[in-house]
This record gives structure tokens, sequence and C-alpha cells, in this order.
């Protein structure tokens, strides 16, 4: 079979072309068959590319100059999506020139591009932006929305739960993640009524592939005992936050305490294979790609701050979705629940809305 | 100046009437004045005086047998309150007999019980539960709601800040806590229309005594930056449950690495200081004493599983609070903001809910 090209935004995030360039090059080290369209400044993907000779006969490159800042609002990157490596990536997908862009830019331009230019799939009201956190088994864990849609009805949950779970059987291989609510108790009559009516349209569907588990509170996500969190994009980003600031938090004292005197820097020196362990298994580049499930074509986000093994999962992330046709499995599912789930209920507001965190 | 009795529900928490009366008697002996009101088994009540001579005559005992179970429903807990431990703790405060009360039990129960017994202070819509939480610098940060109010209004919010400023100020010494809301961006665009009034109206004020800065993402709460961060209860309690499960989730997986060769077992025993001390400032026995604000009345949830030290940290809290009347300046605060702030927009449901987290 024969993979759709991969579009990358060649200029966005923080460490720029040669970074985007080598990640690519390293995802395609694992799957020669990748194939790339470039997007960005001509010269400089081209003296990138003459570090990864191996990666020229797979790549085309469009060239532009112009780039998404990382602090442009989105209202204003949308009118620049024809002249900008973002946009133009996004385009590729649309077009049907490319089944999949790669980009480390701006998570709310990208969003919003992505949105306008592909459109969400049939079945689904609003896309959701899902991301990979470290647990302390093998597996990550997915956690979704993080930040798309700061209001959520129980409607647009069950979409995510769906489109969570697709997400998850692709990269892992599960027949039936485990999936969760996120909420501040475990029992049924915890939280708000939202929650509860997802819940229980969750537990009253069949056919889905995936086991609902009910309610996770957040001191329970990184445990093991979940594959898919979900939760409306408020939340989420709370959690995701207060998890990232949490982990810094914790290693920065560890400096501290590490370097606080001759004896527990010479500890610290003994004990280095351990803490390098720790390093890893927190490194956010080994669990790179956030990914706006929901779209008309898959739409990957890369950490700004990846390094180029980073940039890699990201990429590898979108190849594999590709080969599986998450949008396929995730409609697949949609039909499974039928028409009538949820219809008293909900709310009937399906436009997203664009004040959502970055 | 003589301050009121501390009553002390000693039959609630995960450690028993030991540690209840050990962790008041520890707060004893840094201020001899503290005088309290145990309540509980009388026998062994008095078998943990045994140990503590200096206690008995500053101690009275009221006895009970009955306790409110750990996971007892709170609608369940209010109908026994003339019979447990925890209710006639609450009671003694109710009727001028205490100042305040402590108690390491359920959380839900003690807060429902709290509010019908002792109602709401004036000018306050709901109580809410403060906690406090470690950080880079020197002092902890307040944060509230952390669960008591699923949904909350901008004028709940505005009135946690004033609550959350004075429990900051008496605990800190502090003349301006700076105060933030807790959102998933800091621009003004960001979150919901409810955090944008409670932001506007607190930027608006003038006099109360705090200084208002904004908008936090939950990745800064630790940082040393904020001494409040004010959110609703759901929010709250997804985001120190997320601290709490991460601070746990990377501290374990520094157990596994520090255990996973002979090396690294070595440096752990060397570094030994190293990680003691970043134990000790992760040990929720150094934070302990989450407060009940808003009540006619001071109660203070020690943790469930706080040992001595930690209790005399509740016991210690609860006595500050009493000699620095905090509610007094909280009603300070609210007649400074005045009457009409937020009338056009907030809702009027006055009335706090039942669900909120344990």
């Amino acid at each position: 079979m024969s993979l759709p090209r991969i579009a990358i935004d060649a200029m966005g995030g923080d460490h720029g072309v040669r970074t985007m360039v080598e990640g690519a090059a390293i995802a395609r080290r694992a799957h020669d068959k990748f194939k790339f369209l470039l997007v960005g400044d001509e010269t400089r993907i081209k003296a990138a590319l003459d570090e990864h000779p191996a990666m020229r006969g797979a790549s085309e490159i469009l060239h532009c100059e112009d780039v998404v800042a990382g602090d442009e609002k989105p209202s204003r990157a949308i009118r620049r999506a024809k002249t900008t490596s973002m946009g133009l990536a996004i385009n590729a997908v649309k077009e049907g020139d490319c089944g999949a862009a790669v980009s480390a830019g701006n998570t709310g331009a990208l969003m919003a591009m992505s949105k306008l230019a592909l459109r969400t799939m049939p079945g689904i009201d609003r896309p959701a932006l899902a991301g990979l956190m470290p647990t302390l088994e093998e597996h990550d864990v997915v956690m979704l929305d993080l930040g798309a849609n700061t209001d959520c009805d129980a409607r647009n949950l069950v979409q995510f739960a769906i489109m969570g779970a697709a997400y998850s059987r692709i990269i892992y291989d599960y027949d039936a993640p485990r999936v969760r609510l996120l909420n501040i108790g475990t029992e049924d009559i915890k939280g708000t009524d939202t929650l509860r009516d997802a819940a229980s349209a969750l537990q009253n569907a069949t056919g889905l592939d995936m086991q609902f588990d009910g309610f996770v509170e957040s001191d329970k996500i990184n445990r093991g005992e979940v594959d898919v969190v979900v939760t409306d994009g408020f939340s989420g980003n709370i959690a995701l936050k207060a998890i990232e600031g949490t982990a810094r938090f914790v290693t920065d004292l560890l400096k501290t305490a590490f370097t606080s005197s001759l004896r527990s820097k010479i500890g610290f020196l003994v004990s280095r294979p351990a803490t390098e362990l720790l390093r890893h298994h927190l490194d956010p580049n080994n669990h790179n790609g956030g990914v706006f499930l929901g779209l008309n074509g898959v739409i990957v986000k890369s950490h700004g701050s990846a390094n180029a093994k980073g940039v890699a999962n990201a990429v590898a992330v979108s190849a594999r979705l590709l080969e599986n046709d998450i949008t396929r499995r995730i409609a697949a599912d949609l039909s499974e629940l039928g028409e009538d789930m949820l219809k008293e209920r909900a709310s009937s507001n399906g436009n997203g809305n664009g004040d959502g965190a970055k």
C-alpha cells in the first residue's frame, strides 16, 4: 500500500527548519516508504536536506517565506492561510496532495486554520485536541480535549470518547481501550449533569470498540488504569498543565536537593543512570504527537520545543493514523452509536468556540 | 487576650484518637495558651492524654462513641450530627463553646454539617474549601475552592478571592497577597464569561487588601509567583488532584529508578539527605490545614492520613485564624467591594450544591 505524503510545516516551532527536517529524516529511517512535502524557505530546507541525502528523493519542497508567529492570534493567522508555511501545509491536505500535516507552530492557529480548511468529519460536532501522557506502565494514556473547546456538552464528550478510543486503538493496537471521563469523584452522583449524561450514554451504548469504565479523578490519570481520559477542553487544559507544571516542580526540587551539598552531588553522579531513566520517562519528546481529531484529514501538533527525536515521533504518529485510516475508524463507531443517542438532553450549539487554550 | 477553645474531633481520620490528641499536644507546646474540647470516646482519649500530661489541664472531654465513616454520604452524616464526634465538635462552635473545630474525618460530611450548623457569614453566598500547596519559594500558595462548589458564578469567585486573600494575609502576615484566577491562558480573552466577569470585577475594585494580577495557568501555581489561586470547585479539584497525583507519580518513578541497579542503590544512600529534603518539601503533613472559609466559625480539615505533626499544623492554623478573626477580615473586604458589584451579570442561585468532590 502506498502511503499518502506527509506535509511538514518546516518553519514552525522553536527550533526551526533543521530540526523539522531532521525529525522527518529520523522517522523515515524506520519507515522508508514515508514521503514528504516540506513547506518553508527553500534555501534553508535545501541546506537542511544536505545533511540527510536519503531524504532528498522522498521530499518535495513547497517554497514559502512567511511563518505564523508563536503568539499570533488565530483570527489573524487564518487570514494568512495562503502565504504561511502552516497554512500551505494544511492546504496540501485539503487539496488531497498530502494525507497528513505536521506542525510545531502556534496551537491555536493550527486548530483554527485546520478547522476552517478541512471542516469537521461527518457525525462530529467539534474536533478535539488529543495528547499523550506518561504513565507508570509501558504505554502512554491518551487525553482529550486538551483545550480546543472551553465548553462542552454531553454529546461532545461522547464523540471525544469515540475519537480518543480510535486514536488509542491505532497507536497501541488495543482491541478495546479502557475509557473514562475525568471527574472530581468516581461515584455516579459526582460532577456535572453534562458528565453524568455522557457517562450514561457511554454505559448504554453497545458495539463500541472500547471498554467504558466510568469516571476517573485527576490523581489517577498516570496510574496505568486507564487508556483514554475524556474531558472538556477547560478541565483538560487545567489537568494537563498541572501535570506538566508539577513534573517540572518536582524535578526542580530534585535538582536543588542534589546540588545542596558535596555529598549529594557525589550521590547524584553515582546514581546518574537512575536519574537519566527518570529524565527519559518524563521527557516530552518521548510523548510527542498531539492530534486534532475529528477533521477530514490528519493534523498532528508537534510540541513547540520538541527536538528532532520528538518531531520524528510526531511524524510517526501521523503516518500511523494515515495507515490505519483514523477517520474511517471513528465513523464506524459513530454509526454504532446511532442517531438517537443524547438527542433529548443535548444542547444544539454545534459550532466550536474560538477562545480555547493555547 | 484569651483564645477561645478549639474543638478536636478526636475520632476522625485514618489514625484515630492518639494521633489527634498528640497533634493537639504538639501544637500546644508552641502556644501554651491553647485550650481544647476533645470530642470522642472518653476511655481512649484519657489513655492518649496519659502520654501528654501537660494537655490534661488544658482539655475537657466530651464523650461520644459514634463516628462519621470515611465513605459516609454527607446526607446521612448530617442526620447524625447530634451523636457523632464530628457533629458535636461543630456544634460546640455553633453554641459558642469553642471558636474553632478541627477534624480529620470525611470532607464532604464536614462541609455539609458545618454549613448547616454554622450557616454562611453575611455577604457570602457559598463557603469554599481552601488548601495550602507547596511552592518553589518559602511560603505555600493558598488555593480555593478545592471541591465544595461544582458550579460557580463570577460573584462566587470574587467572594472566594476575598476569603482566600484574608486567609493568606493571616497565615503569612502579607499586606496584600498576589491573587489570580485559574484559567487556561493569561490573555484577557481566555476562558469562560464567568472568569472574565470575575476578573473585571476584581480589577475594578478599589480598597481590597490584595493585589489582583489577572489569570494564572495551572503549570504556574507552584512557581512562587502567586499567593492565592481562585477557581471553581470543579477545576480546583481537578488541579489539586493532578498536582498530588503527579508528585506521587514522579516520586514513584524515582523510587523505581533508584532501586534499578546496585549502583543506583548506592547513589541513593549517598544522596539520602538530598532525597529527604525532597520528601520533606512534598510531605502533605507540612502543608496541612484545609479551611472552610465563609462560615460563622472556623472549621479546619486536617488530612485524613496526617500524622501528629500534620494535625499540629492544622490546629495551629485554626488558632491563627481565631486570633486574627478571619470572619471580621473577610467582612471588611466585602464592605469595600460594595453592593453593586457584579449585580448585572450574576445569576441569583445563592444556595450551595451538595455534590462537590470529596
